[in-house]
């Protein structure tokens, strides 16, 4: 994996690091479970502190260190980021949508407070997201947040992230009544599409707006918007390579759950070898933009590489 | 009716063009029909475009031009709180939540698109919404577009229009497994929350929103927030008192929509007549709030003084 790996850094301690931080500022920022109405806090805390990962947060932080800026200074942008994630999930898991009732072995929201107040804590959590994005006036300027706020609002519009939720239920045929696409689209170029829309829109949006709030140049920001890019491909690619392998783990057979509901997963359209390839390709597309921004941009890379490990 | 009605100014006149211009903002920064993936673009439309008044969106150009400003300038926002508006109405009548088949005469947008679309739907306005409202930085100047941005955020989170419906929910007690209030409120202060957050909050911030992006002074301001709190009040006293009339008239009997889910409305509370009165007082309050701001807030005046007409 040479030229992949961060040997110099310690990714993992780095993510822990930040994660943290991150926590921190989200258990700051969303309303303390007994406040009135208690429940819909409840269901927004629920999910927000399900073990996520809080790779979005952590990208809008290490874009901006790379870039000179304190991690302090952009957090609350990244606790949007996150509470945006937590809210789109929490209405994908609907029994309208996915259908999931469990999400890293804990109950989904719907399943706890019911279908109706999950709906309401992934709007609350929606509306709380750009209150926040609004609070980095102090630190980083009117101009810059207003910016932020805006290319987050269109990364997760219907050219980004809701897009490509509807991509993926019309490919999958279940949303009743619209069992085919429209629009007649090459398979691969469907699945492409779906996964830009729906991951790497926002992933590369978070990474942008670290750039973006922490004052990157032009060139640092064009930089920043290509590895965003194809590390959120990389990302879901090696999501739905995990997706297939953690199944066959379990269940030894050859089936994950988006299999089993017939998605349009890189796995499905090109094999195991071939989404591989792809999320190897792109992860040395995604550290080699970084060769601008020179070796505060190490850690950057050292999170794509560490992300593609998770497939090995 | 006499210091609550208009006569030197012709209120309906009034609504109907600046409504109209409303709706050719909407036709515009909507996404067309065919745009790919063209069936949640039909799906937004289709909800947006169901015979709203457009109030809100009138109430931030009405608030902009009683400060001297144009309507034009505020046209991003005022489209802006109309997508909210649409989004929030979407998400009330799925069948988890209110259940309604119809609005306006017309299906709803589960009905027509399915329910998972509909939820999708929702969420793409929500985020359009506020990728219009970051649209004012070139009129307003982006201190103040933040401002706005933040605070219509604020008015649609727990503490206003999702934690309005979350106690419309709980006090109906439709929602699964959640059928009692956890905390103990007298009924007369439940309905008076649930509404002050369910329509006033985003109401006020509509009339607040004019006045900020046009550079109203501080007790300019300070008038036009007493003005939105109370208008907002009678608005949804005189929807809860026209649903139990309408219904009167149509089926011949004492018993709305929301009776027949046993809402926690006015009517139901303070009875027809008591609602009447508080409905009324609102509005005279509304009106006196107006008083600092002169002769240009008439149109302001007549717009309350209409509103409550509608209940006689």
């Amino acid at each position: 994996m040479q030229g992949l790996s961060c040997p110099t850094m310690d990714v993992e301690a780095y993510l822990l690091d930040r994660g943290r931080l991150v926590d921190g500022g989200l258990a700051q920022v969303l309303p303390p479970e007994d406040t009135y109405p208690s429940t819909i806090h409840q269901a927004m805390r629920h999910s927000v502190f399900a073990g996520g990962k809080r790779l979005r947060p952590i990208l809008v932080i290490a874009s901006a260190e790379a870039v000179g800026a304190s991690a302090e200074m952009v957090l609350p942008t990244a606790c949007a980021v996150e509470l945006i994630h937590t809210y789109s999930l929490i209405h994908d898991d609907l029994p309208s949508m996915d259908d999931s009732d469990t999400r890293r072995g804990r109950p989904t929201c719907h399943v706890v407070f019911g279908e109706a107040m999950a709906v309401l804590a992934g709007d609350a959590l929606h509306a709380l997201a750009f209150d926040l994005l609004t609070r980095n006036e102090t630190a980083a300027g009117p101009e810059r947040a207003l910016r932020v706020t805006q290319e987050i609002a269109r990364a997760i519009g219907t050219q980004g992230m809701v897009g490509g939720q509807v991509l993926d239920l019309l490919g999958e045929g279940v949303a009743e009544g619209i069992r085919r696409l429209p629009e007649p689209v090459p398979i691969e170029q469907l699945v492409h599409d779906i996964h830009r829309r729906k991951t790497a829109a926002l992933i590369c949006a978070c990474v942008r707006a670290g750039g973006l709030l922490a004052g990157a140049s032009r060139e640092e920001l064009d930089a920043l918007t290509r590895y965003g890019q194809d590390l959120g491909l990389a990302f879901q690619i090696v999501d739905d390579i995990l997706d297939v392998v953690g199944e066959e783990a379990v269940l030894g057979k050859r089936a994950g759950g988006d299999a089993v509901q017939a998605k349009l997963t890189f796995p499905a359209v090109f094999g195991m070898q071939g989404s591989s390839a792809r999320a190897r390709e792109a992860t040395v597309r995604a550290i080699g933009a970084l060769e601008v921004l020179g070796p505060r941009a190490e850690l950057l890379a050292g999170i794509a590489g560490f992300l593609l490990e998770r497939a090995r």
